[in-house]
Formats: C-alpha cells, sequence, structure tokens
C-alpha cells in the first residue's frame, strides 16, 4: 500500500539514501525524487535506482506530500525556509537529524504539517555507497512531536518508520537530546578523544579492543561538530560525568586502590553486560 | 612436527585454553597438562579435549619442557616461585600477561629460560567455554626477551608462535608496557568510563555506537585492574592525554569553535581511517 505519492528526499547519503531503497523496497512512495548539493552523489543514487529524479534544485521537490530532510542538523535549519517556499501547505514533512531541541523548535514554526524523526540506525560510513533498505530493520526510531504537531501527520510518519521495521518510540526534544547525549554524542566524543590519545607510531600495534572503542572515530567530522553544537548543554553535563569517572579510576590507581578499582569497573563491567551485541 | 613433549598450562581459561586447542591442532605438543583453580574449568576442558589431564595441584607439570603461565598478571607473579620448585631446570618457561615490566623482571629471576610473551588476541570473553583455537591466527605476538634470556628459549617460543599463526615481533618489556598502555589498556579503561557515566535508565536506547565504544567494558573486572595497577606509571600518562583531549573538545564546545573542533575531529577521524576493521 502507497503511504505517500511524492517523497522528496533531502540530501541522499547514508541515510537519505537508505530510506528511499527502504520506502521503494516496501513499496510506500509512489515515487521517490532527491536533493544533494553534489552531481555525483545524484548521478549514483539514480544508477543504483535509490531515487527515481535527482536533481540540485529544490525546485524538483514541487508536488510532494512528504518531504525528508537528511541532511546534516546545520544544514537542516538552514535549508528550512527554502523549502517551505517551494512546497505547498499540506505536505508532511519531518527529518532525521541527531539532535531535536534545536531543529524541532525551528521547523514547527516553518512547517503546519511537521514532524521530528531520529531513526538510531547511523553508523561511521556515510555516502550512498553505504545507503542499505535494512538498516531500520529492528532499529529504534524517536519521534518528537509537541503540542504544536499535526496528529495526523503524526500517525502517518509513525506507520512509515513502523512499516521499514523499526520500534517508534516517542520523546520531547528535550529529553531527546539529553538522552542521546550519553547513549550516542558522549561516546561519539570519547571515540574522538581516544583515538586522538593515541600516538601514530603506535597504531600498528591496534588490537580488536581499539578498534572497537574507536570505531565510530571514522565518522565524519563536520557532521559531529554540527552535532556537539546544536547539543552544547547536555555535552558539558555528560562530558563532565565521564571526566568524573575517569578522575575516579585515575586516582584509585594512583592510590593502588585494588578494592575500589575492582568496584568501579565491576559496575560498569555489570551495566556493560546488561547490554547486547 | 612436535615441538614440545609435554606442555603444561597454567590457567585454562581463554587464553590458555585456546593456545592449548590451537597447540593440538597443529600438533606442536605431544601431551597438554592443565591446572586451575577450578575443579569445573578442569573436567570442562577434559571434556573439550582442550587438555589431556588436569589438576588443582601444581605437581601434574612435572616433567614438562614447556610451561605457559596464562592467569592474571599478579597470579603469574604469584605462582612462579612454586612453579620453579616442580619444573626441571633445562624447562622452557613463558607467559601470556597483559603486562611485562613486572613480570619480566620477577620471572626471568625465578626461571633459567623464561621468555616474555603477550599474543594480542583477547577479546572481552573469558573462560574455557570460549576458547577457540584460531584466535591466535593473524594476530600480532610480542616477545619481550632482555639481555639475560636464553636465545634458544627464546628461538622456540617464536617458533611456537609463528606456527600458531602468529606475526611475532620483539620489544623490550618497558617499551610493551608503554605501547600497550594506548592501545590497549587505555581503551579499556576508557569504555569503563563511559559506560559508567550513562545513566543505567538511558541503557535501552543504546545503539550501535554506544555498544562498539563499551564492548571492552564487558572484561572481567579483577583482571583489569590487575593490569591497571601493574602499569601504573604508563596508566597515568596515558589517561593525562586523554583528559588533555577532553578538555580541548569541551572548550571548542563550549566557545561554540566550530572551526577549531572540525580540526580536532577530523584530526582524530583520519587517524582512525587509517586503522582497519
Amino acid at each position: 500500500m502507497k503511504l505517500f505519492n511524492k517523497v522528496a528526499i533531502i540530501g541522499t547519503g547514508l541515510i537519505g539514501g537508505s530510506l528511499a531503497l527502504a520506502l521503494k523496497k516496501k513499496g510506500l512512495a509512489e515515487e521517490i525524487v532527491g536533493v544533494s548539493r553534489h552531481k555525483k552523489t545524484l548521478s549514483l543514487a539514480k544508477k543504483m535506482k535509490v531515487i527515481d529524479k535527482g536533481s540540485q534544485d529544490l525546485e524538483i521537490i514541487q508536488g510532494a506530500d512528504l518531504v525528508i530532510l537528511a541532511t546534516p542538523v546545520n544544514t537542516i535549519i538552514n535549508l528550512a525556509p527554502e523549502i517551505s517556499k517551494v512546497i505547498a501547505k499540506g505536505c508532511i514533512v519531518t527529518d532525521v537529524g541527531s539532535t531535536k531541541e534545536a531543529i524541532v523548535s525551528r521547523l514547527e514554526k516553518i512547517f503546519p504539517r511537521y514532524v521530528g524523526s531520529h531513526p538510531l540506525a547511523g553508523s561511521e560510513k556515510r555516502g550512498i555507497a553505504s545507503a542499505n533498505a535494512g538498516i531500520f530493520k529492528g532499529s529504534l526510531c524517536i519521534l518528537t512531536p509537541t503540542i504544536n504537531t499535526d496528529r495526523i501527520a503524526e500517525e502517518r510518519i509513525s506507520n512509515m518508520w513502523i512499516k521499514l521495521g523499526a520500534k517508534v518510540i516517542r520523546l520531547t526534544p528535550a529529553a531527546h537530546d539529553k538522552i542521546l547525549s550519553f547513549v550516542s554524542h558522549l561516546p561519539h566524543l570519547v571515540a574522538f578523544s581516544l583515538i586522538g590519545a593515541v600516538p601514530g607510531k603506535y597504531l600498528k600495534f591496534a588490537s580488536g579492543g581499539l578498534k572497537d572503542t574507536t570505531r565510530v572515530a571514522a565518522s565524519d567530522s563536520e557532521l559531529w561538530a554540527d552535532i556537539f553544537l546544536s547539543n552544547q548543554k547536555n555535552m558539558a553535563k555528560a562530558i563532565a560525568l565521564i571526566e568524573e569517572n575517569l578522575s575516579k579510576i585515575k586516582s584509585a590507581i594512583k592510590r593502588r586502590d585494588k578494592r575500589l578499582l575492582i568496584k568501579i569497573l565491576k559496575n560498569a563491567q555489570d551495566k556493560r553486560k546488561a547490554l547486547r551485541g
């Protein structure tokens, strides 16, 4: 069953491209058009049959009944006014940005039928070439409706994610950004800090531990600078907490307090074991 | 070709058990005996055909021409004097401990034919049940001979690791501990700190980023307390470096210095991309 007639994806990278592929595979969209800054991306997207048509120009999204913004956080906010001039008032708009407070407060003023989404389905990979229809299956998708959100639009967006195999949950934009600062943004920040601390000449000795722990540091630097800056206050608190933990462990090692050290590590070990995978 | 007649493995856990399996598979040992504190481990090891005979008592290692110590760092040091009373003077001794300065300086005084080894082939798993003959294939094994090391013993140990599929390199114990503090011990310490910082109620929102970054925090807490304490000075320096990096990123976020933030993250990203896997 087609949920949408014409879907426009703004930003045909890993997430945008994967979403287009998944919508096609599930037969949820009649037509999918893509917008990218890069001609190469668009021709690859067409070649891979990710999109039906592509353009560097926003004109192509005219007549869409669903627009999905899948660019970095800042670009989502910057493109919104221009997009609103091209689409019809009834068009449903969503985004897949990694922070929600800044985006939602801005976009719900611009679009009458806007619903914030955040599928927790990214990876350190980037770009259309890594697009994969399966990445949403079994993943979590957070929706961030507010009192201003059009309920029918919210239901249709929720329905879309569910049909793509995601488990949908709803959070306020503020709760989303706080939680994500711990479960996603801090791990990335720590991975960047950790690989930065390892002298380059020692990298040839890296085994599984270092590789796992820093894998997400291969993620795009501009994208993540944007995310950290758009979640500034929560990041400050999350960083303070890990600094506190590092300091506790450092001090236990310095004082050779084995009992305390084991207690701290055991707590962490139990928490990690509760996570699967 | 049998390299050894009777091999004794002290500590039949993940590494000791995998080593026994690998030695058997490659036909490098005529007989393998195992020592463990735990009766259950020994009966499982025999059932899995990891060892031919097992005992909680060191008497069983009598007559061995190779002894491999595969217990936590502290236990290696504590057991050495007792082992030396049971084995013959000509017996070759090695260990697979994760730090080398403390172990090597102690063991080379106790055993006339001792060679320090560190196969970089562990994981967050533990115990004989996870033993796997293949974990050394393609891995790195660091040997830490000193001016006191018996050259024939060193060659035979090197030969053993090569036959198990490892790439052998030699470092001084001091260089080993410094390098490992960055490429293995710090990543573990950071993973423990990071999962410790995430509020438990948020764990259900964890996706791949947090899971990868904290995977090694599921490692055994006592084992790692031992490693950190036996590499105290290097850990202090390594922790200072990541604290410095965290602080730089924190300050760039606080001052909204996007250019600097991207520069720091890009540096880290480039370094991580140079690592495979």
